[in-house]
């Protein structure tokens, strides 16, 4: 593969990002736009392509690897993500395919690349079995165990998101119960602080909510004391299941810090006693925004240990 | 590996078990014995080189298979078997390879191997991912993900006993709290019908609770539904993670049959809601009591999915 480039790409509900990846994990040339809301299925195609053409021009590359939020159909990736209604279904690998013909183009869930690269160049280098997550307007993962990226039966392991931390909690909105995701994704989180009385006429996020913890206000502190407490009983879980090295938390609520690691670690301890258990470390992921970027192009750049389809 | 046996070897707080396995996975020359108490280490040694001595015979092995009561420093296999106090580090696989010169001896945990048996020959024959698991006088588990044995960082992987069911519910064993073992096992349950007014002076175990269920006691089918309810959560959350095809339960509890699966099954469709998780089947293990031998025995059979060290 020489030393050609990779284009990465991210495609969530918020922003969508692409840039060309070194083989050693740099990145180059990064571009990102708002995603646009209201244009149809082609529209949003069209806004990707002028981003994809802007990041590569006319360099030459080994390959495209993307992030895309699912669900999709894995590993064809007619994708359908939950927080962009206009792709039903869209052809994502298939239009890629096209308009970059003869390379590879491989395309996993979102929060998977960003467990890829946390693994390949983050907070998880070096080991051999790492859940990686992403906290936010969801809570996602991905699963890399004995070295090598879990796809499960349909490209869907990691899931942390509805892991089960309450049999009797809040109804999740994929219509179980007590999901992990259900109390400490960001939307839930504020909903919980509004009827706790926290700026209940407000049109507020989860970051105006960790700001507010950081300035001492109780009941967002509250707010995030519950999450990272979900978190440390859902990462508990996983542990004991999968006997893991590392757990790396990344997403923009573990922007708050201490104020959310704080409990987690607390919780975790409480509940993984076995030595096993003990044995590991939950530390915030380390390549921040570009992790899902880098762990796209790791589809391609490293394809031994995360592309199991042949 | 031609057509030799391999030495298949149980090791329970409950009974010892040897056999030949042959390469189809049929078991020959079968013997088991109550795991004697009250001996110091070498008397237990002795009874399991006799018990191994009369399976074996003269006949030429391809190698030994061993599954063993955990915790266990792995994969050298100094063996602490919580219910047979008096081997605590013992060597098991150095003894054995002393035993059995030249010939190669594995160990494993021997919920593992069980989950081994039954992906390699039994309910999980034929697909990718699967979850077996046994409910007993604990809970214990193993992991095949991808066709191959998931060990972990440590062997360790496949503690769904230890997967948390309910964060305020009972301490467990481990010093955790609300773990699916703490509330599933058979001496859980029936701590937990006797506090409910069944049979509360006797001393009984989770065969006579199950029996009593079967007659239509109604706390013992409530504790039977509790059992079910808490594993119904674990094998939830363990999808979502892992993205299984076939979860497989084994194990005496799980002989109680539908009084034990319908809860189960109810709660598990009511956690598991995303359309991958809903493909999942959770069945009765198919190899019974052998199980263990047989999963030991691939250890040998099928290195390539089962044993990962080199």
């Amino acid at each position: 593969m020489s030393d050609l480039r990779v284009l990465g790409v991210d495609i969530g509900g918020t922003k969508l990002a692409a840039a060309l990846v070194e083989p050693g994990g740099r990145v180059e040339s990064y571009e990102r736009t708002e995603t646009p809301a209201g244009l149809d299925a082609e529209g949003l195609w069209r806004t990707l392509e002028m981003l994809v053409g802007k990041v590569t021009g006319d360099a030459p590359i080994a390959g495209v690897g993307v992030g895309c939020g699912g669900p999709m159909e894995w590993p064809s990736a007619e994708v359908s993500p939950l927080n962009i209604p206009s792709w039903r279904g869209f052809p994502l690998r298939a239009r890629l395919r096209e308009l970059f013909p003869g390379l590879p183009v491989r395309v996993h869930n979102d929060a998977v690349c960003m467990a890829v690269g946390e693994h390949w160049r983050g907070a998880g280098r070096g080991v051999d079995n790492v859940l990686g997550m992403v906290v936010s307007t969801g809570v996602g993962g991905g699963l890399i165990l004995g070295g090598r990226l879990v796809d499960g039966t349909s490209g869907n392991a990691g899931h942390i998101g509805h892991v089960v931390v309450d049999p009797n909690g809040p109804p999740c909105e994929c219509g179980g119960r007590g999901c992990l995701e259900a109390i400490a994704r960001g939307p839930g989180l504020v909903r919980w602080a509004q009827r706790q009385g926290w700026r209940p006429e407000a049109q507020v996020s989860g970051v105006e909510l960790a700001e507010d913890a950081r300035r001492g206000h109780p009941i967002a502190t509250a707010a995030l004391r519950r999450a990272g407490e979900a978190l440390g009983v859902a990462i508990a879980s996983a542990t004991h299941l999968c006997d893991l090295d590392v757990v790396a938390v990344g997403g923009g609520l573990s922007q708050a810090g201490p104020l959310l690691f704080d409990p987690l670690e607390e919780t975790f301890r409480a509940h993984a006693r076995l030595e096993f258990a003990r044995r590991v470390r939950v530390v915030p992921a380390a390549l921040g925004q570009t992790a899902g970027l880098i762990g796209a192009a790791a589809l391609i750049f490293a394809a031994d240990r995360y592309w199991n389809i042949t």
